[in-house]
Parts: structure tokens; C-alpha cells; sequence
């Protein structure tokens, strides 16, 4: 049996829940949780935000731990070694997406939370490619947050080719924002941070900002017209999209990886006198996870955490509500 | 004196209309207009649709014809030698995005019917820089429409490395649609045209479309869902949005050329899930024009045109608004 955190309704609390996972299927692994991170998606699901959360709902795909067992198909990991576990649990492999190392753009891709029990739990299982080892140098009780919030802002700077010599923006300095800015300062690029939040102004630039803009003042926004060769917006709330596509520099890119639920409405001639971008992505590939993961260790770069043992998931998800938290919550399992 | 013909208010007839254009600059050419383009951009710009219209407006900016004379800086360039004018007529040369080779994306780049004269004229003038030699093996009666309607759907394909194994659709079969539809059949891709008109269908499949879409059926869209990797609108209307996104292929693009004038409802779950872009983009500069024109002429591609003299420009605007052009007016010169 695992033991897990789960709600029996959409924004209910959540309850110990105990289920039998079954026999382990051959291609798949199963993880000792000792940490988890939470993201705002799995508010978001707890919610029913997105219209795809199934009761009862065990939240958490941020999972960092040792595995525990692994199926009789899986060579290239062991029992015992430590490794992370994000929004994808299982792809098809063998599909067009998966066999060009798009494993994360796999149209029958599996999500850890979304009709099956994710990290907030003893054990947690996947399909052995989406366990990605943990390499020396990254700090396991930090990087949870890696494997979602983490991947997510760092993915797009590979698929888009950012350059060191780019100057590049990151709207919102949470959760995402505050990985965003740290792998971009490391990656060389002149970093812009937008920021509605005074107090986030200094530790932004701590973390690896050389400017920071109150993205309240329009004024300020309009300061940084034609300038960013990429911005990348991690808010899920909508914005003065406007001023944010005449920031962008000719060729430049809005790459929007919040959860923005309100259509952005794109004027033409924005984006055409520029030869301007619009882009979204979700995740990254196991491959990619990896390279970020290399990245981090030999960067030192890790997520800035609140740590709470699992047993108070419930105020941890309230914290995160509040907005409160500095940068991403992580829980402990304790039980 | 430089004779032409002007409106002398928004939406007026064009009439007989003399200039005086001074001495000619030492970086500039002045061409013997023998034929010019018309595009819907001269309709719109007759009717203010973009605010930027000053009257008298001598419209026409797809002129092609031989050098008349030339500044003394001009080295590159000789009298006698068949060019063509497209959109811009001047940028700045020495500005970053000009020293990149976007001289279309300079930031103070000069549009030929933009407070100033343009090719409905027997003379026109251009910086050097912007009067593109015609190769041999390119008709001068038909190449006006290259200069516009073709470098804008040409640009993209290479600004955006369009591959030959790629799918690309083409929404719109007009001035510029049927070029692109021509242009990616030489390039090697197996081209979707989306159109509203049953009669272009079969002239569709003779430029070099694989298929034909009834772009007025949501359920014949439907059934490209996933499909495309590349969708260059050539429409300026609001379009079905949703659909033809979904039509994207992982990774794809939506790349806008119409100069749509309603913002575009995008949303984010709909790129985010398969990684998608939508762009636009500005005509192309100097450079990829006569690459385009030097792919013209070994792949025999030219604008389907109907010639008109100049002396009925009226006549040639009025059925070009009428949308029975087929599919390109070239107007000669007859004065």
C-alpha cells in the first residue's frame, strides 16, 4: 500500500489516503519520496482550474527521492539512486514526438497528477525514462522545484537558442521567475526582471538580474521598448501584453509559460513591423531535464526554498495561495 | 518633372499629377517605371485604412523598369540596368539591424508610398541599396508583384528555415498566396492551400498545392489538426484562430503576412501543450530579395498577372478591390 495526501473534492483538504499501486509494470520505477515540491498547478488542479482533476486527487509532481524498485525492462537506473520526478510520468516512446527527443510534446504523455496519485506520498511511480537522476552537487532537499518549475523555465532557453549576448526579460519573480533569472545570469545574458513586488526588487537582483522594472508602471515598461530579445513570462494572470510585445527587440520572442487562462490578444501589426514571436511550451524532455540538472550543479544554482513537513501539506498549500511564499514550498515526508 | 497618378483625398480617384523631385541624392537610383505591381496595401493605403495615408498619394510599390540615372556614390548599380522597388524605398545602413541584414526591420526604414511618391509614375526613386537587380530568366511584365506581394511570403520560409520535409499550409489563394504556394512546391514541401474559392482549388493544385481545404468548412479544417509545421496566412481578414492553430503540428507555426487588422484572440493552452509560435513579419530585405529572385528564375516561378496600361490605374484598383483579380495587376506604362 502507499500512503498519500489526497482531496475527495475539488478544492477540498487534503486527507491520508492509502491505495494499492499494484505490480510495478516492467518499464517502470517506483521512488521513495523524501521530498516534494508544490507548484501553483497543483493548486490549480486542486481546484479544477484546468477541468481535468479526478477525485480523490493526490497533488504533488515535483518528487525527489531514492528508487525503491525498479521493473524487470529497466537497466539504465538502480535501487538506491536518488532521482527527480515532474509533470510527466510516462510517454509513448515510440511515437513521432518521443522518438525526436520531444518526449515532453508526446500527445499521449501521461501526468503525474492527472488520473493517477502524484508525490504527495511515500512512494511515487513512472515510467523509468521521466526518473531523472539526480547528479552530484544538486542538493535533493531543493530540487523538487527543478523538475517542474525548473524545467519549464529553463527548457524554452534551449529551444529557443537565447544567447549569451541577448538581453532577456522574466515577467513575475515566484516560483519560476526567481529560476528563470538565477539559469539565465549563469547562461551569460543580460537579465531583465519584472517584478510587481518592491520586496522581490533587491533579492532579484541577488539572484542574478542586472535591471529590475516595476511592471505596475507603464511608464516603466515603456522605457524598455524594442529591447528584449526574449521574455519569457511566468505570471498566470493577464498583463499589458501590449507593452510587453512593443519591449521585445526586433526578432524578439514572448515565450509565455504561466498558465494564462484569458486569451492574449495580439495586434498584428505589433508583432509585424518587428518580426516578432509568440510562443508557449510545456516542460521539457527527460533530456533536457538532465542537461539542466548538470547546469545547476555546476552553477550552483538551486531553487530558494521553504521547507514543511508533509504531514502539513494542507498549510503548506495555503501558503502558497497567500503568495507569500519565498520562492517554492517544499515538503518534507515525515510519516 | 516626374508625371504620376495621385489621389487628393482619402478614396479619391487617381489623377494626372506632376512633381518636381529635385536633384537626385549621391546614394540614390532613379528607375524608368515599365510596370508596377498593385497590391492591397495601395487600396489600403487610398483609403487610410493603416493612418499613415498623405495626400497627394502617388500609390504603387512593386515597380520594376531600368536605371535612369544614378547618385556618384553608386558603384554597384549601372543606367540601363533592369530593377525592381518594393515597400521600402531607404533604411538607415549603419543601425544594428541594417548592419545584421534586416535592413526590413530598420527602424526608420522609408515606405515607397509613404510620404512620398511611389510607382505609379514614369520615374521612381530609391536608395541604391533598395533597387534590386533582375536576374535574366526573370519576365519584367510579370516580376513587379515579387517585390511585394513575393518577397513577403518568400521571407518567412527562409527566416524561419522552412525544410523541405516540412507540411506548410497557405491560408488565402491570392496576390500573395499563390506565390507562396509556388515557392514552397519548388522548396520541396508538400503544400495544404486553404482557401474560400471553389474555382481556385484547381488552380491551387496546378501552382504546386497537394491538397486543397475548403477553408469555409470547420470540419474540413478539423481534419488537418496536428498536421502542419509551418501555416503562412496570407489572409487579412479574422479568421476560424482556434482551428487553424490546432492545425499546427508540435512545434509548428502560425506566421501572419495579411495585414489583419483585429487583434488576434491567442490562447496560451492552445501553443502551450505543443510548443507553438505565432510571428509575423515585414516584406524581407534587399539580400533575401534577390535570393528569392535568383530562385525565380531557376524554378520558372512568376505571379499570375493581369496587365492593365497605366493610363486605366482606376480601372486596375477598382477590380482588384472587387476580388476577381487573378491573381496579380500589373500595370504598364503608357505615357
Amino acid at each position: 500500500m502507499i500512503r498519500a495526501y489526497a482531496a475527495h473534492e475539488a478544492g477540498g483538504k487534503l486527507k491520508p489516503f492509502e491505495f494499492d499501486p499494484g505490480a510495478l509494470g516492467p518499464d517502470h520505477v517506483e521512488i521513495d519520496v523524501a521530498y516534494c515540491g508544490i507548484c501553483h498547478s497543483d493548486l490549480s488542479m486542486l481546484h479544477n482550474d484546468f477541468h481535468m482533476t479526478a477525485c480523490p486527487l493526490v497533488p504533488g509532481h515535483e518528487g525527489v527521492g531514492r528508487i525503491a524498485a525498479i521493473g524487470k525492462n529497466v537497466k539504465h537506473l538502480h535501487v538506491g539512486q536518488p532521482v527527480g520526478l515532474g509533470w510527466f510520468s510516462e510517454s509513448r516512446m515510440t511515437c513521432p514526438q518521443c522518438m525526436s527527443g520531444n518526449h515532453n510534446l508526446c500527445g499521449s504523455a501521461e501526468q503525474t497528477v492527472v488520473g493517477r496519485f502524484g508525490g504527495f506520498a511515500d512512494k511515487v511511480r513512472c515510467h523509468a525514462a521521466w526518473a531523472i537522476p539526480l547528479p552530484d552537487g544538486v542538493d535533493a532537499a531543493k530540487a523538487g522545484p527543478l523538475f517542474c518549475g525548473g524545467i519549464t523555465v529553463f527548457n524554452p532557453i534551449v529551444q529557443f537558442d537565447v544567447k549569451p549576448t541577448d538581453r532577456v526579460g522574466v515577467i513575475g519573480i515566484g516560483g519560476l521567475g526567481h529560476l528563470a533569472v538565477q539559469f539565465l545570469n549563469k547562461w551569460g545574458c543580460d537579465v531583465v526582471a519584472f517584478t510587481s513586488s518592491e520586496s522581490k526588487a533587491g533579492e532579484a537582483r541577488r539572484m542574478g538580474a542586472r535591471h529590475v522594472v516595476d511592471s505596475r508602471s507603464d511608464d516603466d515598461l515603456g522605457k524598455w521598448a524594442g529591447s528584449l530579445d526574449f521574455l519569457l513570462c511566468t505570471a498566470n494572470v493577464p498583463l499589458n501584453w501590449d507593452a510587453y510585445l512593443a519591449a521585445l527587440a526586433p526578432k524578439g520572442r514572448l515565450h509565455v509559460v504561466g498558465a494564462v487562462l484569458a486569451p492574449i490578444p495580439v495586434n498584428v501589426f505589433a508583432i509585424l513591423v518587428g518580426q516578432k514571436s509568440i510562443s508557449a511550451s510545456p516542460l521539457g524532455s527527460p533530456q533536457t531535464t538532465a542537461k539542466m540538472l548538470e547546469f545547476c550543479a555546476r552553477h550552483k544554482i538551486a531553487a530558494v526554498t521553504e521547507q514543511l513537513p508533509m504531514s502539513r501539506v494542507n498549510e503548506a498549500m495555503d501558503h502558497l495561495k497567500s503568495g507569500k511564499a519565498r520562492y517554492r514550498i517544499v515538503v518534507k515526508h515525515d510519516f
